[in-house]
C-alpha cells in the first residue's frame, strides 16, 4: 500500500505525549505511518511509547516541525479537523468524505489530515489554510472525542475508502496535477499584494472570501498557472 | 435517542480500569450510556474516572455482572468482537454493517456488541454465543486495537447508521444565493474584455479553463459580486 505513504497525520502541539503515542498505534492498526509533530508541547517519553505499543517505529520516524506552515508545505491536500462552524458550512466533511478525499487524491500528491490541539483545536487562521475541515458526527450533548480517538476515526476511515477503491477496483489515478500549500500561498500573497497596490484590498474580509472560493475549487496546478498569469499581465499593465 | 437506552457495550473482563474509562468516554461522545462490565480484573480507579473525562456518569451507572450469560441474558441481538476466524465467516460483519444491524434491531429489544479481554478477546464458547461476529478491518501487519478504540470506532458506526438512518443529520448547507446563468455570463465577458485589452487572452482556451475553474467552484451571488469588482479596480487603475 505504497499509497498510505502519501497520507501525513498532523498533530498540531499536542499537549500530552501519551495521546502522540496512542495516535501512533490508532494509525498504525489502520495501515497508515506518516506522523508529523508541530512543536509538541513535551517531548516523546516512555509514557508515549509504550502506548504506541507495536508502532513505536511509526513514533520514532515521527517528524517535527516548527509551524503550521513548515508541515504542510508539501502537501497538496489539506484537511484540518474543525467543529461545525458557521463560516466553515461548505467545507465540512464528515470522516467517511474525508476517507474517500483522501483515498482520491493520494495518487497524486501528499495529503494532510491536521488535528488541533487537545483544548482549543485550530486556530482560525489555520483553518483557513485548509481546503476541507473534517467535522466528527459526535453527541450533541457531549462530543469531546479525545485527540488520538479522532485519530483513529479518521484512519478507520480512509481505510475503508481504500478496501473498498480497491474491491471496485477503481483506477486510483486522477490525471491532475494540484499545487502545494506553499504554492497556493505564494498565489494568493501575490493576489493580495496586487489588489492592496490597487486600492481594491483594504481590509481582510477580500481574501477571506477568496480563500473560501479558491480552496472550495480545489484549485488544479495549470489553474495557478493562469490566475497569477493574469495577476501578473495586470502589473505589467500598470 | 431514546433507542440507544436498548444498547449495550459489553466489556467481558478487562484488565485495565484505564480502558474502562476511555471506553466510556468513547461511547459518550457517540450518544450511547449504557455499559456492562463482566468480572473486571480492577475496580474503577482514579485513572479511569479521569480518563472517563465528561463521561463519568457512564462510568458511575455501569452494570457488573458475574458471567457472560448474566450481562447478555436479555438481550435480543448479541454482537461479539472477535479476530477473522475461519468458522465464524458466514456471521462476521464489519463496523460499517454492525451499525446497520445495531440500529435495525434496536427498536425491538435490547441489542449487546461485546467486547474481549484485552489480550485472548472472546473465547470460544463465548463467540458461539453471539449471533454475529464483529471484526476490524485492520491493517493485516498489525491488527493490534486497544480495547477503547475498538469501542469508538463500534459506536461511531452505530451513530452513523442512526444518523443515515433518520435523516436526522442536519443538512449542511445553509441557503445561499446563486447568480443566474445571465450574471455569470456577464462576469465572464467582464473578464475576457479586460484581459484582452491588456494582451494576456490571445485565444479561446483562457476563457474556457476559467468556465471550467467557475463552474466547478459553483460560484455564489457575493463571489460574483467580489470578482466582478476587482475586474472593475483594474479597470480604473488603468
Amino acid at each position: 500500500m505504497k499509497i498510505f505513504n502519501h497520507i501525513q497525520i498532523i498533530l498540531v502541539e499536542p499537549s500530552l505525549p501519551a495521546n502522540i503515542g496512542s495516535a501512533a498505534r490508532a494509525m498504525k492498526t489502520m495501515g497508515l505511518s506518516h506522523l508529523r509533530l508541530v512543536s509538541p508541547k513535551q517531548p516523546i517519553d516512555e509514557q508515549a511509547r509504550s502506548l504506541a505499543a507495536g508502532a513505536k517505529e511509526v513514533l520514532d520516524n515521527a517528524q517535527t516541525y516548527a509551524t503550521f506552515d513548515d508541515a504542510i508545505a508539501d502537501c497538496q491536500l489539506v484537511i484540518g479537523t474543525s467543529a461545525r462552524l458557521r463560516h466553515l458550512q461548505n467545507t465540512l466533511v464528515e470522516p467517511r468524505d474525508c476517507g474517500e478525499l483522501v483515498i482520491n487524491r493520494v495518487s497524486v500528491g501528499k495529503v494532510a489530515i491536521v488535528f488541533g490541539r487537545e483544548r482549543v483545536g485550530l486556530t482560525n487562521e489555520e483553518l483557513l489554510k485548509c481546503q476541507y475541515h473534517l467535522n466528527f458526527p459526535t453527541n450533541p450533548d457531549y462530543g469531546s472525542l479525545n485527540l488520538a480517538m479522532a485519530v483513529q476515526l479518521a484512519s478507520y476511515e480512509i481505510r475503508m475508502a481504500y478496501l473498498q477503491k480497491t474491491a471496485e477496483k477503481q483506477p486510483l489515478v486522477e490525471a491532475k496535477e494540484y499545487p502545494t500549500a506553499e504554492a497556493l500561498e505564494h498565489f494568493f500573497a501575490h493576489t493580495e499584494r496586487l489588489y492592496k497596490k490597487l486600492g481594491f484590498i483594504r481590509n481582510e474580509a477580500v481574501m477571506l472570501k477568496l480563500r473560501r472560493l479558491y480552496q472550495r475549487a480545489e484549485l488544479e496546478t495549470n489553474e495557478v498557472n493562469l490566475l497569477r498569469g493574469m495577476l501578473t499581465a495586470v502589473e505589467k499593465a500598470n
